[in-house]
């Protein structure tokens, strides 16, 4: 979780802070304290349920527990849109970053998983309800109207700085967040006991008080619960990440209440395609070879006898995309290094928030990868399959550090399309965003600007000029052509390497070898968390490499 | 852990951003990578070994693992101190806040309680020689090397804004971070694994393979070990308090590598006791009742006939204590509410880490407190020492929270004895703070401020001449007299919430019940994890109450 701090965003040093900075600061204060108590509860009852050894908990405490939560937030959403949006002035301004097109439509995809993911589980508890609580009919029910209503919500509302009732607004977005993350926690807690439950059952094990615990005696009374069951489960991981997405553009909506800025109009970049085809190519090939893998992975896989060849294929795989994914993004670093655009940090919340979740979300499979490379080293496993575990798992580590290097600088780069009067613009909106409610909001060319500012001015004027006359230059074209074909490159290679866990593939658990030292229900919570993570991580590095392509 | 924001710290939003703010940011970023590679690596080590069931991973290569990266630290702070502190230009500016006295001076009491335990462990592990590896030996002779020169390290340069020679300093203070971190995880885990272990001895039980392999038939050959081996579990508790302690403090000078500041002569308040009666009388009253309720419960907490009324008692002191504390805290924060005094909220890293840290370190006692309350109301418990533990879990929780506020909004205040003379310096300190190198160091005077600055310096003015003015008046003063009571009380009450636990007392053990919901192995867990943050946060807080006490 990330710390709170209480002046995160601290006004620009040479203004005292106004009366507006300050209450922005306590709301920030008092909501996120709220958070963290929803949440530390809900870890006691989720952690008392899952691993108590004597059942005082049970799941119905935390079943009516996020009942509660969905009914709170659902009906705080509700509110929000009736009342509060549509107040006047109550949203002045709209955060153009923030809630991008890939993260809405995420939503919307995983939403509907998520809402046949409830129906399932509703058709389940249906037909268990003679013996078990009423609670767990009351849940996906009350689940499926927070999904429709907060897809919606959100993919209207993702971009609002609110300006009136902060205060219920902002304590309302950290209801909904605590509410998300709760989901996903309770989501990744179901699922691990779930499966280790089946690991038990195919192995026909001594079965410890905790699985025993999740196994009521109680029989269904219609024929389709072993579907609805199978197909919830298969759903799960939709969910989670559903609540991942919900959970990232809440925290965006709530770091931007009370922000003034206005700046609508996103640089207007063309996209084009023309001029790059080596990256485009390669990237392409690479997608194909990932997907035939993939498919013959899931039909030989269940086998025994062919696991071992499809584990090297798949490893093999891996190893070639990795391999060439690590040398494009060093190769654009170094490029990097000889461009001499010059660096956007303007204050951008949803910027830097993009950044700390391109770098927290790689945390996730950093996490298997390292536990992976101490099992097999502990292990001084000498199969074919572990040596290529072993690489791959560097690999991932190794290119995911290269990658997210690439990506960062290559967002903070000025466009090379941004014109001289494109700058002017810019520097209109940064007046803009001082957190002065009484400073211009537009600045007058007659204006005359500090010694410091105008000399930073006629730098940064001068330095895109040289960029714009270096464009047209073919050395320049050279370098940015290249940047080009290794953010599109990577950009597909990202995608299939999306596709392959966000659809199915799980080669931790067949692997066996990572759940034989750790012991199988440890291996599945650090999978089950970390892999949801190295999902999202997929989705946003496609998304920000389409920036730095768009941009270089 | 903290997520890695790569523009934390953006530049103020009308200057493009320098080369100088670029570097700082890229190194920000690779000593994060770094360090989170160091920490991922470890856990999977520690986790490996603590809870693997085959015993594939042993101590052996934790320690290995720990010599190397206590190796490498001690050798870093060592090329630090005698070559690029002593380059010229090195360190031009020395942050006022950083390393306060209370926090260097809990450095070095936990030190030298950490160095007793380093020759009590050498000790311990030399009389099993025969039969263990010999890396046991050789761990707290290098921890013992690494604590003196870190502690002298920290003493000395925990002010420095450093200037030269960024990369190496950067990643050489992520790299301290990360092994005082991996210090301290694998000093609670130690201590978790060794109390269940007592447990399960003491209640002859059944003995789980975890249990067990920590266990080996290893004969010490000396008849010192059993006293060296108590005294050491003893002594763990303050060496994780040293390692929270230093991994504090080597943040902070991360955070301040490359920051150009140059506040040497913090404001000098005078500390004056007179007229502040009634809350310090209070204050010890509760410190002396608690020093007494401490004794006893010392004493008598063993007995199981006396162990029912001494906990009764103990939960009595603590939930009159924490009423009292939290009424104090609530009229505080009203008092607050008609408080005319400016806010400060210049750009001020260290503060906002020191709100931060008191944030983040309270987390602790809400997780035992929540775990309580939730095993406590699952149980339906309806004993009289259950029913007070429940009424002192919630207290804990109203009164951290309450205290928070009171004492962020106190730190955030202008003090009342700032005059007008002073704040022009504070001007002129913010004008230097601009991340731009080429900007004048020093404001003139006659220079023409912008409209803006010009009102708010005026408004600014005006504030500070109207509270010297109230402050001569009976009525500010009463408000004065009322806070500086306030925080007078509330530090003496927090000196002895912090010495009970700090010496010892472990209540959350005594009392039976949360352990046999959660299972030993967890609520230890737990306890260990949630009381040294719990600590950290009393003496904190201590220290920001008598700052609160000075500018009130």
């Amino acid at each position: 979780m990330q710390t709170l701090s209480y002046s995160s965003q601290p006004p620009s040093p040479n203004t005292p802070s106004t009366p507006h900075q300050q209450s922005r600061n306590s709301i920030r204060l008092l909501s996120g304290i709220l958070a963290v108590n929803i949440l530390l509860l809900g870890s006691a009852l989720v952690c008392g349920a899952a691993f108590s050894k004597v059942k005082v908990l049970s799941d119905e405490e935390i079943h009516i527990y996020l009942t509660i939560l969905l009914i709170l937030t659902t009906a705080w959403m509700i509110f929000y849109m009736v009342h509060t949006a549509s107040r006047t002035q109550a949203v002045l301004y709209k955060d153009s970053h923030a809630g991008p097109i890939w993260l809405r439509g995420g939503l919307v995809l995983f939403g509907m998983a998520s809402l046949i993911m409830d129906v399932f589980k509703t058709g389940y508890s249906t037909g268990k309800l003679n013996c078990e609580s009423p609670v767990k009919v009351t849940f996906p029910l009350v689940q499926l109207v927070f999904v429709v209503v907060q897809t919606y919500f959100l993919w209207v509302h993702s971009k609002d700085c609110v300006q009136k009732q902060s205060n219920i607004t902002g304590c309302g977005l950290m209801l909904t967040l605590a509410t998300n993350l709760m989901l996903w926690m309770s989501a990744v807690t179901d699922e691990s006991l779930h499966q280790t439950r089946e690991e038990y059952d195919s192995q026909t094990h001594f079965l410890p008080v905790i699985i025993l615990a999740g196994r009521s005696g109680c029989e269904c009374t219609h024929g389709a619960c072993e579907i609805f069951e199978k197909g919830f489960y298969y759903l799960y991981p939709f969910n989670i990440e559903y609540s991942l997405f919900a959970s990232a553009m809440t925290y965006v909506m709530w770091k931007n209440i009370g922000r003034e800025i206005d700046d609508c109009s996103p640089h207007k970049i063309s996209f084009r395609t023309k001029g790059v085809v080596f990256g485009v190519i390669v990237g392409l090939l690479v997608v194909i070879a990932g997907l035939g893998v993939f498919v013959v992975y899931e039909v030989e896989v269940t086998g025994d006898a062919s696991k071992e060849r499809v584990l090297i294929m798949y490893y093999t795989f891996c190893i070639v995309g990795l391999s060439l994914m690590s040398l494009a993004s060093l190769a654009g670093s170094v490029i990097y290094r000889f461009d001499k655009r010059t660096v956007v940090s303007t204050k951008n919340p949803t910027r830097s928030l993009d950044v700390a979740l391109l770098l927290g979300a790689a945390l996730g499979q950093f996490l298997i990868s390292y536990f992976s490379i101490v099992a097999i080293v502990a292990e001084k496993a000498t199969r074919t399959v572990s040596m290529l575990n072993l690489t791959c798992s560097c690999l991932i580590i190794l290119q995911l550090c290269l990658q997210n290097l690439f990506i960062i600088e290559g967002l903070h780069k000025q466009p090379y399309h941004a014109e001289p009067p494109v700058v002017s613009v810019v520097f209109i909106n940064e007046g803009t965003s001082r957190s002065n409610p009484y400073s211009p909001s537009l600045k007058n060319d007659n204006d005359e600007p500090s010694p410091v500012e105008n000399s930073l001015e006629r730098s940064s004027h001068s330095h895109d000029f040289s960029s714009t006359t270096h464009s047209s230059s073919s050395r320049m074209s050279w370098k940015r052509r290249a940047l080009k074909e290794i953010s599109g490159f990577l950009l597909l290679c990202n995608v299939i390497f999306w596709i392959i866990p966000a659809f199915g593939a799980r080669p931790q658990f067949e692997n066996g070898l990572e759940e034989w030292v750790y012991g199988f229900s440890m291996w599945v919570a650090i999978v089950n968390i970390g892999l949801p993570f190295g999902i999202f991580y997929r989705m946003h590095s496609v998304a920000s490499l389409f920036e730095v392509y768009l941009t270089s």
